[in-house]
């Protein structure tokens, strides 16, 4: 398992090992979008990724980072969402149990969808104490390993591959944004474009809602988010430690768009652009629609970060 | 003008003809939806095409199939929908002007996409004899010519060029299936079908509502549609006269499937696959669903038709 930042030769070896687990997703554009954005924009689509998201990366390599001895107590984490899909279906594939802790109220269908990959689903509490009470005892009464959804540096290492992938097949991008969450595709694509292409500016997408990133960059300490009033479920997660380090590294700069600003986006690309994408996608695409300047006819690329969305309940 | 029914020469010319005004769009693929339908479908996205829609192949055909000199009055055509967006988009692309007869009912968005071309747009009350009348009046005033939506041998020699390019991607299908409306792309798949792959079997769907094609291919003679009640609103079209002398020789069959079906099929593409498609689209993909033995383990090519939809209205 790696305990430092991981280099360029860790996130090859990464890419190595997920490559028989994982879809190389398409890179796609559309003139359409591009006029409107007044930039060129290169999407890696990982919506059309394995679970639906990008997600599937980090959980696979952190899980085959293990040698097989290693797995047969299995693997747990707590997540009502992708990260808690990418765990099941990566421990499937590595023929090792998977615990996944999800809140009481979760929906049917995300419930269905872990147990569809042959995890066991235990419910808890709807709230941080209960989920981290619950997964620790399960651990202990399991054996099994915790796979953190991003603060950890082979997840980071998994997630920095579709970055690399992207830049493997665009080579001449100006740029490159990604949203951020609790940070790991954002810090696994700071260091893949760092490597890769180190002229390469790269930026990062938040909802205004939580700002975490924002704040905590300008500051130069970690502020946790005091509300997680968004859409983009997937970026409620304050940063994490290692993926701060990295990102203040790295990040040239945060932009934050309003909820109505990623709805929009997510129309246009929808409506456009014929693919599904989740909120959290739209905020990357959505930032450069606000800042239009500082992309203005550069390439740009943009990772897509995944299409699990529950289609009854749309914002638009 | 082709006078006759298209031979492989003529849907090839067509195929070099359109390729500068055309996408020639991808064909994906996905293992979670072979699970669900027992077979390997192979998904030829026109949701992906220009305009949205598998109409761009034929518009362009027709229109660029005159002389320049034959283009100078321009093009006329009564539509709602994508083929007038594709007659719009083709002629402005020819250096014509476009007049398209639109329904004084038909949504802002649509009226918007169509001049969005560069179209004229002439509004006509909701029935087919003021579109009809209407159509008439404008090229009788402007010399404009008319760009029938499917009644021509032209018009199918463009739509059979998207059958062309999945047979000549995938090498090993054993059936081929469309939705049916007017007839022009089902026609067009059969003809290169039987011309490229002859021992392919080619296969139509049809919503229940609006079955004429089903009930004239086993009357031996057209049966119009009564009503059109149903949400595929691209196939609720009586089957045109050319098309129906190709499809009663070609198609090995004609499935129907219910409202809910073609509903179900459609969200179970979005919601699996992550693209945006029309009802139409979920048509022949519902047929499948229906008729598992007919299609069991085989490799089935489906004509995904289009991604136009009104995402504030979805039946889900």
């Amino acid at each position: 398992m790696l305990t430092t930042i991981p280099s360029l030769s860790d996130i090859k070896r990464a890419h190595q090992r997920i490559s028989g687990y994982i879809t190389q997703t398409p890179v796609i554009t559309s003139n359409n979008i591009d006029e409107i954005a007044g930039c060129n924009l290169y999407f890696k689509c990982e919506n059309f990724q394995k679970v639906g998201a990008f997600k599937m990366r980090g959980a696979s390599n952190a899980i085959f980072s293990y040698r097989p001895e290693e797995r047969v107590n299995g693997f747990a984490c707590h997540s009502s969402g992708n990260h808690g899909q990418a765990v099941s279906l990566a421990s499937k594939l590595a023929g090792s149990k998977a615990y996944i802790i999800m809140p009481n109220n979760s929906s049917k269908v995300k419930v269905a969808a872990v147990k569809g990959y042959g995890a066991e689903v235990i419910l808890c509490e709807p709230n941080d104490k209960s989920r981290v009470e619950t997964c620790a005892q399960i651990m202990e009464e399991t054996g099994a390993t915790l796979v953190h959804p991003y603060d950890d540096y082979d997840i980071i290492a998994g997630q920095a591959t579709a970055c690399k992938e992207l830049l493997e097949e665009i080579d001449n991008l100006d740029a490159i944004i990604t949203p951020v969450g609790g940070g790991g595709l954002a810090a696994g694509t700071a260091l893949s474009a760092h490597y890769i292409e180190p002229n390469l500016d790269f930026y990062i997408g938040e909802p205004t809602e939580v700002d975490d990133a924002y704040k905590s960059i300008k500051a130069g300490k970690i502020i946790p988010n005091t509300s997680t009033n968004t859409i983009a479920d997937g970026l409620k997660t304050t940063i994490g430690e290692k993926n701060f380090e990295i990102l203040k590294e790295h990040a040239k700069d945060v932009f934050t768009v309003t909820e109505q600003e990623i709805i929009d986006a997510m129309k246009l690309i929808w409506e456009r652009m014929k693919i599904v994408i989740e909120p959290s996608s739209a905020v990357a695409f959505a930032s450069i629609l606000k800042n239009r300047k500082v992309f203005e006819e550069k390439n740009v690329g943009v990772i897509i970060t995944g299409g699990n969305v529950d289609l009854t309940k749309l914002p638009f």
